[in-house]
């Protein structure tokens, strides 16, 4: 837990190119992922301030003052009673670096409506006030070499949980018993999940979330299951769809047309191309299949510190605050089959992190899809 | 997982009449936790709208229908492809009940504010937009009998997950592994987690906020241990320092401490008394001995569907989006102690839920509080 092997200096270098071209003289930071991004710690209640002058103040309730001088590469720490205080000494730090009046970028898509209100109207009355998505998600799009290995362990940890679940599935046991698999997981040394544990089966598969229930599963019902491990900060995502015995002929056929979709979306994954192009392939191959009208987008989304985050397709990237992404890219990673193919009385979807190298997509999770 | 025992009706019929007092002609929902409340179904990447005419629209992605009409006590289902379309949709539901122009409120501290500007220009252009909170918070504070029942069974849960926590916690296990009761926790038919589970050893004791990390635990270490299992869609919230041999003797006096001090807060909660009286118990209690400059705030916080809910004390109330709460009222559950002594490599916190019956506060999680 000391201080971590990732490039900060060079993400501050980056961060700083980016303000300097969009007219930004700082970074205002809540997002526990965009803390930990740029400063290596991600806890929540603290806030940190990063200039174009690659100033960066943390600061935190005085309790975390020890911890944080453990984990944190800010070039100042500051510590405060309650987390009101928090945010009013925010103003006193503006002040003191003479930012009173100047262009903030905070994260418009993490604040709260009211919140934001709040914050604006009382510490930042006189100042420039932009998103910070822009930056944020320019930079973290793109994953380097170390971030590379904490999503690949991230992966391994998934596959290793799924592996559990296969052997725990069988009908007569609950949903919730088979989300225990995220026992095995913790004891393969996830610190946690970046996304709640789905485990949907029968009538339940056919919703687009699942969160295991305590619905007991039954013999021939479809079973979706989603892992998300974090592992060094770092998550990575991978659902399967196990089919119980005796085998609905339905669902298998279902499941055979989805992955090979699946697997044309990644293959479309390819440095330069459109990213809507990931989009456009699985929808062509789900179209030959005759499951045109029964997908549900988006089909993919970026992975990394967050479950979701950019590079996000289309349309959906406004809903997310977050901006439209042209062209595949290398250093980006990939949950390719987030959609699935649902019926009245089911749905099945297979989900994977998958890498854009340069030479084209590298899958990070490899369980295997058809698991009957 | 077919409709469940909460008296919707009543609810509906309360939100009217907040709606006629406070000139509101609409609720518009996002947040699962209020979904749920209103409509039986939480599930995410849903919207409604609850009107004062007691109409109430929810709409899902469309593979979402079959199994919300299981679940939801909506008076219309609607469906869409995907989440984009859903919104846009929501500029329909409004034209055909003639609400475009009406006063529609909305979850100001639930939308970020990048959402909820576009939210506000493209769905709801010609409307007095207004922050729901008002209504939502003073309905969801205040539990009923069913309610009561279902945070009963979280609470018991979470002793029980305790008790697990117990048995495993011993010298050279790590964080993650002590975590791992969350497996005993789902058998005993938690369906997820309101808050993720903290287990903090050491130096990471004194962190306001301490996920269970990958860091193995050490002889005369404290551990602080934090569940919040979900059971039929309500929590509770419970908070356990363990003292692992050999004994740290000023973190034993603190503990002490603490107890004494919490549970003088716990029992200002009395009906009709001072909501800041608590506070100010704990506050007196801690002061007297030696201990008034090492806590963090809040002390307390409400705890229903969500984790943190209304009310919320003091200051927070307002970065939390929610209102001044001036009295202690039957009905509330509250957690208290959620704040903790904290010292430069230690810290110890017990939190307990607690129920304000019309004759007092009783105690809902019991686990023993000094436990070596």
């Amino acid at each position: 837990m000391d201080k971590p092997v990732f490039d900060y200096a060079a993400r501050w270098q980056r961060a700083a190119a980016l303000m300097e071209q969009q007219d930004v003289d700082a970074l205002l930071l809540m997002k526990p992922a965009n803390l930990a991004y740029f400063t290596g710690d991600g806890r929540p209640c603290a806030l940190a301030l990063l200039t174009r002058t690659l100033h960066c103040v943390v600061a935190v309730p005085a309790c975390d003052l020890a911890s944080i001088r453990r984990t944190s590469v800010a070039t100042e720490l500051r510590s405060f009673q309650s987390e009101v205080e928090m945010f009013h000494g925010f103003r006193d730090v503006l002040k003191e670096l003479d930012l009173t009046q100047a262009t903030i970028a905070i994260e418009k898509n993490f604040f709260d409506a009211a919140l934001y209100e709040v914050f604006v109207a009382h510490i930042l009355p006189k100042a420039h006030v932009v998103s910070a998505t822009p930056i944020v998600s320019q930079l973290r799009m793109l994953k380097d070499v170390a971030e590379m290995a904490s999503i690949k362990a991230a992966a391994k940890v998934a596959d290793s949980g799924m592996d559990t679940v296969s052997r725990a599935l069988r009908p007569g046991i609950r949903e919730i018993e088979i989300a225990g698999a995220e026992f095995a997981v913790r004891k393969a040394s996830a610190e946690g999940w970046a996304s709640v544990t789905y485990v949907a089966s029968g009538w339940r598969a056919a919703m687009a979330h699942g969160p295991a229930s305590r619905k007991t599963i039954a013999p021939g019902e479809v079973v979706q299951v989603h892992l998300a491990p974090i592992v060094d900060g770092y998550t990575a995502d991978l659902c399967r769809t196990f089919l119980v015995e005796p085998i609905a002929t339905d669902a298998a056929k279902a499941l055979r047309a989805y992955v090979m979709a699946q697997e044309r979306g990644i293959a479309a994954a390819v440095p330069g191309a459109d990213l809507m192009g990931i989009d456009g392939a699985m929808a062509a191959s789900l179209e030959h299949e005759g499951y045109g009208d029964k997908f549900l987008r988006p089909v993919f989304h970026g992975i990394g510190i967050e479950h979701e985050e950019a590079p996000i397709p289309g349309g959906h990237a406004v809903v997310h605050g977050e901006q439209k992404v042209d062209h595949v890219m290398a250093g980006m990673v990939l949950g390719v089959g987030n959609c699935g193919i649902y019926r009245e009385d089911y749905g099945v979807r297979v989900e994977d992190t998958i890498w854009v190298s340069e030479e084209g997509p590298v899958p990070l999770t490899c369980y295997p899809k058809l698991i009957h």
